[in-house]
């Protein structure tokens, strides 16, 4: 191609960016104009085609709250391409290395969308396929890691027999000598069919497989051979679109749970990284996933009320065909504490129980009956039209 | 496997824990250790090998700077076994979601160096493969985005006539429509081995090749067939591990220059995340980069002398079998501050100057031609044992 030829179509980024007066905010929005695209300075850029057809344009910027302004650029599609490698680039390569600005969400301008199939189920299809449609799914982790395949199989019979949705392998089990990936799948996932033939219940079990480069399909193949019924996947360990490879292989066509670990840094600063909408939300919807862990307020992590609405938005909000996917409230959440949990998420979730399960007078399969009544019980006593009453009150929430 | 077999040898990684005393600090610290491994409660676990054998084991805790704690931790090299994904996981996997406390630095024991080939070339190697053993490496983008193939091209030619050792794709440039990668690397290739050709010269090109991952590989292949002298890799945008799958691959054989795209927010907050030393030094260097491109300081982002010296020990202080690697400042470097650089790095590094060769009265060549000079003057103006003086500064600034 001899000539620079676009279309003129562009997709929007939003950033929240600190400044003392809008005169700064607007130079900054200019500065990240550049830097996402040409980086290079406007005044030696001789060609005009690229001044107006690639260089990010700022289609609005107004006061936000806590000294912030909200600035919205337009890029082109073309800047971006088809590959998901590059749409991350241009959203927030080169700013991830500054402070004071975030990228608070984003959308899809029509050509890049087609791009993104977006979840294989989402929260219809991984309804259908566990038969669970009035009341949230119940997610509990395999572990502690050092238990040998043998004894993991054991813990996932008896979490499937105790009315566990999905039995996933906890995110720090991938081919350690002690639980070979290959031999604690084969074991796991045929207890799991085993519990489902005596409850006729359909608990799905979801390996690890996050994993090397050139490890993770196979390993995903392998899980689907075993009987596996979805696929655990740590995008911030293994890359976001090995995830979406995963998730358009129509020959694995496993559900995927993303699991957040080593990308929290994203999302430490108020004034910094990605929004946790974008986090948990945007990119891993895009990237394929079925459903999104998250730290949920009152554990073991430091995320506000605030925070989990923002993720239940980048996850579930209208995003043109990406269908919305399950939020799942995760780390440190007890069993003490379902019924406020299901009060705030709504029907719609996924809630992920580990340690607490095994705490208590009761054994294994006691706490699992009594998360399941628990949860049937909250959702029961959820406003019908509760459906998007989280979501509303999010959208309310907006910042 | 019917029993948990550990072999008791055991790899450190440091954290900085931000705590208003030493027994919260040691607190969170036994928290980390449970956190990284078997992120169960320590009550409940009921296996002694478990508790003995897995669960990390703080080995040292001490009073750093600014109300700090530095808390050694030692994990069992099972724990991570002889995956790099599993490795980051056990570092900061679940502690990236918390603040207050920050990976500063990690070696690793024996069995798990072993795993690691590290970088292909390193330092001498890349100095052997440009023939240029005096002075630091002069290093350039080909952009801006939005320059046809052939424009590129073009510029490519005029670069490695003027004298520049590393030629690499803006790590914008990825597959897009107005530059396809193909058609873009074949004819920078060639332009770039006429120039030698005419100039009797060495110059590398690198183009990128950061891409979704069942590109990856292919486009590497494509490069290395195409006549390129090395490969420019985003990890935060296409993961650590496929860089170190790229490294470590014979058939394609080629340095890998690592670009910190999309990975700024480990690096944001000094309570939070990785350190410096952490990020561009020692995760590259595992991951097989040859070279890692940083923001120096002075330039276009916020990073300080110290946090560049931080870099320059991660990056070149002994790790076992790991070779060091070039520091690459950069991040809107101008030709008025080569000697203070090279005063600042060493001989040791490549420098790296994007827009301004464009700029100024003089022609491209002339700028060139003018920022090799400068850097062979002020490389001649080090001190003849300079080659670890910063390493040596930076040591005695060690936090």
């Amino acid at each position: 191609m001899n000539k620079l030829q676009l279309s003129g179509e562009r997709f929007e980024a939003r950033y929240r960016i600190a400044a003392a007066h809008i005169e700064e905010a607007a130079e900054r929005a200019e500065a990240i104009c550049l830097e996402q695209t040409v980086e290079f300075p406007r005044a030696l850029i001789g060609s005009p085609a690229i001044l107006e057809g690639i260089v990010g344009r700022v289609v609005s910027l107004s006061a936000g709250t806590e000294g912030c302004y909200d600035a919205v650029i337009a890029y082109p599609w073309e800047a971006a391409g088809g590959e998901l490698t590059q749409l991350l680039n241009v959203l927030f390569g080169n700013v991830s290395i500054q402070t004071g600005v975030r990228l608070s969400d984003f959308t899809l301008s029509p050509t890049l969308a087609a791009r993104y199939r977006g979840p294989r189920l989402g929260i219809d299809g991984l309804r259908a396929l566990t038969g669970v449609d009035d009341r949230p799914l119940l997610c509990t982790a395999l572990k502690p890691m050092g238990l040998t395949s043998r004894e993991l199989a054991d813990l996932a019979y008896r979490l499937a027999l105790g009315g566990i949705d999905l039995i996933k392998d906890d995110h720090g089990l991938s081919d350690q000598p002690f639980c070979p990936f290959e031999e604690r799948v084969g074991l796991c996932a045929q207890a799991v069919e085993r519990a489902n033939r005596e409850t006729g219940g359909r608990a799905l079990y979801l390996p690890n497989v996050t994993a090397p480069h050139r490890a993770v399909e196979a390993r995903a193949r392998l899980a689907r051979d075993a009987g596996a019924g979805g696929l655990l996947f740590c995008p911030g360990l293994a890359g976001l679109d090995t995830m979406r490879t995963l998730a358009d292989d129509d020959s694995i066509a496993l559900p995927i749970l993303a699991h957040p670990a080593f990308q929290g840094s994203f999302a430490v600063s108020p004034h910094a990284g990605l929004s946790q909408r974008v986090l948990y939300g945007r990119l891993n919807r895009i990237a394929g996933a079925d459903a999104t862990i998250f730290p949920s307020y009152g554990g073991r992590f430091a995320y506000s009320p605030a925070d989990c609405r923002e993720i239940v938005i980048g996850a579930t909000d209208s995003m043109g065909a990406v269908a919305p996917i399950f939020p799942v409230p995760a780390g440190g959440m007890r069993l003490s504490r379902i019924a406020e949990l299901i009060a705030f998420y709504g029907r719609d979730c996924i809630v992920l129980i580990g340690g607490d399960l095994h705490s208590g007078h009761d054994d294994l399969q006691t706490n699992c009956a009594r998360f399941r009544r628990l949860a049937t019980d909250a959702a029961a006593a959820l406003p019908t039209s509760d459906k998007s009453a989280l979501a509303e009150t999010a959208r309310t929430h907006q910042t």
